[in-house]
């Protein structure tokens, strides 16, 4: 068989295979959307049955030998095959007694770690995140030995988010930010000024009209996306089909209109990548890190910019009579309000990543083993009180939070700040090269910000590595500065410091 | 390996096999509701992905090995063997090149018979149609020649959706029936009384509430289902998730009513199975003869019933202020009006299965080679005089105004007419065995009837063959008489002949 109709086969096969993972994508939003509530048992085995299929693909043996025969001529082509290849050799790592135990203790502890954080009691929940662990860190080790990571059992998971830095360069970068942010934190919040929430009843139908609003403001195409509530917000999807959900809390508006904006920002990202790249291995968002660049910036530069808020304050004000801001910079300073908090989903943007670099040290230890399991409450609980300077109160305001470790998400939370240095990059050139984008923002159309990422970052899909392809947009070597100097300047003004 | 085992592994793979397909057909549910109007050509790659992932292993040689090895113990296997048997043997007899050839046929005559029905022209439908009928021909003449239809084609395709009937014992209920239906048929058009249609305007949102209550009064499990709309409504899935749609004419609130007690009625069926056999062989419906039964009894014998009419009388007055209808009387007779009309999905209980039995003469010259295409105008346009005593006034009421034949379902159309016959057996059954019917109908609740459809029809699932089921749950053969004695009884009430 010729070197050509070997990559088109490999090429077709990969094809369906992501036409299927796109099934099985749409079965989960179905899941958290408009699935009938007693349907849980049935939805289980459906997923199950897709997860098998996709992987009996991913590790199927004429994939190494399409992979073996593959002579890509273009670097698209190029691209592709070393994405391919890096999914089958990651598939084809883990043993399937491993992968299926992985599966069955994941999806019991989602269940135990609710019941422990509604009884405030972490010891129910530790032994089983105790075996959690044991198996994430035999499934690193499948990984360490099929080559990723370059050892490090930790690098090895991480790439299943955030592929192509290692947990050294993430911690550089984050050990950067630290003392800055750190300072930032302790100024904004022994500031005279101290901004006042929004208070109020907002009634569900308006804010998700005006949710609506804020979407197609910031160019979310109702062609190929629909919105619905979900309990946590989330997108799904890709190509010609990429959803997003909200939640509404009725006292609090911003939840709503900017996990919508946020969220935009994820799908819009799908819907930018470039229609020939459509189900093949170029077809995504490259990494988690790049996805949540776009959703950060869609959310606060933009979005919790004064420009927008100003904007936003006046739409409230038509739909909902006077707010408790009594102008559009009381408004913008609510919208962007600091104050102390244990959760980290309720975290403004100068405290959020506290909140991950905190996580990203604590997991790294428990998979390198430094931390054990029993020790983590402990653990959580200084290091919380030295970062933020203030004691956990119960469990549920600790290391209870997060469902994540749960279900086995490690290597997934430093991706969501390095998000944020990622978006502060693309901040800078943004604005550097469309001087226009606060006069637009005020007018509610993030039209040219939008086209902006398109065309720099969205449509690209995978073609580049994630750090190279934020390089190449911001046209400078990714750094934490552009992040922590818009910080320091936005919060800087709001706060008068 | 043991025949035990043997039935195990086969088991276990019909039971993914089964997940798989209900994942597919939540996907053909998704696209009918939910998806975004932009999404048409990545679904149509999702669902060819799904459907060769289903036919791989419909086909599997496994399977095959499976059912030669293994020895079903008790009547629930011996059936579970036997289905599975036949669906290997049905999956395997196409050839991938004409069923591929069907679906890119079928696919492109649904557009161009949508075109021709807009533009009233027959013959810029035909040609088609004639690639369509002869590819059914040559799929019909596979199943024969591996041993299916006792040897005759248009048998060997009607068992896609009721099998273990031939065409021929179809013909002779049908033959059975035409002469009484259409006497009555005469009687009604002809009888002094004609009992006025509903008139007015029904706001959507009003009509879905009463619609929701309707869906509930026939014991449909909200915990279980979902309704949304539709252009054309009908029900999908089975087990725990089994939704409906429906659809809103502000006109005619009529249509969206009875639409949704219709489609209750399929749904209803899929939820009743007994839930041992989900994901398994016996998991669904028997045929689509038995499903219609379900579909119609709820529909007709019981939501047209002079009874349950009343309740909605008082429903409607109580949501619309006073009715055109002057009383109970006058609605019910509004319900159950009997008009001269060309379409068949309007026509009433009456004339419905003359509109089939038609079709169904028709469709069997098509596959026999008795009648060409070319000829087929004339020949339903002769029929449907000769019928229905009315000229067909344009193609868009005449043989276009059915999508069937374009996306080759030959062997359907009977089922509907069978499904009448069927629930004409139940019907007088139910009335026999549970006399507090009426007095339960006239409160809006339709729970004994459904407990009684539940316990003799709908738990069983597959477990028997169709003609055994409904003659084991009414206590009689087969026969039209009932559904005959039925009509004649309330139509003779209705019009006082």
């Amino acid at each position: 068989m010729s070197a050509t109709t070997t990559l088109t086969e490999l090429m077709e096969f990969q094809r369906g295979t992501e036409a299927l993972s796109s099934v099985a994508e749409r079965l989960m939003w179905d899941r958290e959307t408009v699935m009938p509530r007693g349907a849980a048992e049935q939805r289980s085995e459906e997923v199950a049955a897709m997860e098998e299929v996709l992987h009996t693909r991913r590790t199927d043996p004429r994939v190494g030998e399409w992979l073996d025969g593959a002579r890509p001529a273009t670097a698209a082509e190029t691209r592709m095959v070393e994405l391919i290849d890096r999914d089958f050799r990651r598939a084809s790592a883990v043993p399937p007694r491993l992968a299926t135990e992985l599966a069955r203790v994941t999806s019991l502890a989602q269940g135990i770690w609710a019941d422990a954080r509604a009884a405030e009691a972490p010891e129910d929940f530790l032994p089983t995140l105790d075996e959690v662990v044991t198996l994430k860190r035999e499934e690193a080790a499948a990984y360490v030995a099929a080559g990723f990571g370059g050892g490090d059992r930790y690098d090895a998971l991480l790439e299943d988010y955030e592929p192509d830095i290692s947990a050294a360069e993430i911690s550089r970068l984050f050990e950067g930010m630290r003392p800055r942010l750190a300072a930032l934190r302790d100024a904004v919040l022994g500031a005279d000024r101290t901004p006042a929430p929004l208070s109020g009843h907002f009634g569900q139908e308006a804010q998700i009209r005006l949710a609506r609003s804020c979407a197609t403001a910031f160019g979310y195409d109702w062609t190929f996306g629909r919105m619905d509530i979900a309990v946590h917000p989330f997108s799904s999807g890709r190509w010609q089909d990429s959803r997003i959900t909200t939640r509404v809390v009725e006292s609090d508006p911003f939840n709503c209109l900017y996990s919508t904006i946020h969220e935009v920002g994820h799908s819009s990202y799908e819907l930018g990548v470039d229609s020939d790249y459509a189900f093949t291995a170029l077809g995504r968002g490259v990494s988690m890190g790049v996805h949540e660049s776009q959703s950060r910036i869609y959310e606060n530069q933009l979005g919790r910019s004064r420009a927008f808020a100003g904007w936003l304050f006046q739409r409230m004000e038509e739909m909902f009579g006077d707010l408790s801001a009594p102008d559009a910079d009381a408004f913008y300073a609510a919208v962007n309000r600091v104050a102390p908090g244990h959760i980290r989903t309720e975290a403004d943007e100068v405290q959020y990543n506290l909140h991950i670099m905190m996580r990203f040290d604590l997991e790294r230890d428990l998979i390198s083993g430094k931390l054990a399991t029993d020790d983590l409450v402990e653990a959580w609980n200084a290091r919380f009180l030295r970062d933020f300077g203030l004691a956990v109160d119960r469990p549920a305001n600790g290391m209870l939070q997060d469902v994540h470790w749960a279900v086995g998400l490690f290597g997934y939370f430093p991706t969501c700040a390095l998000g944020n240095v990622y978006a502060g990059c693309l901040n800078r050139a943004l604005r550097r090269d469309v001087p226009e984008l606060d006069e637009m923002l005020a007018r509610g159309d993030a039209g040219p910000a939008v086209e902006w990422l398109r065309e720099n970052v969205q449509r690209h899909g995978s073609l580049y590595r994630p750090r190279d392809l934020i390089e190449q947009a911001s046209g400078a070597p990714v750094s934490e500065a552009p992040l922590l100097d818009y910080l320091d300047d936005k919060f800087g003004e709001i706060y008068e410091l």
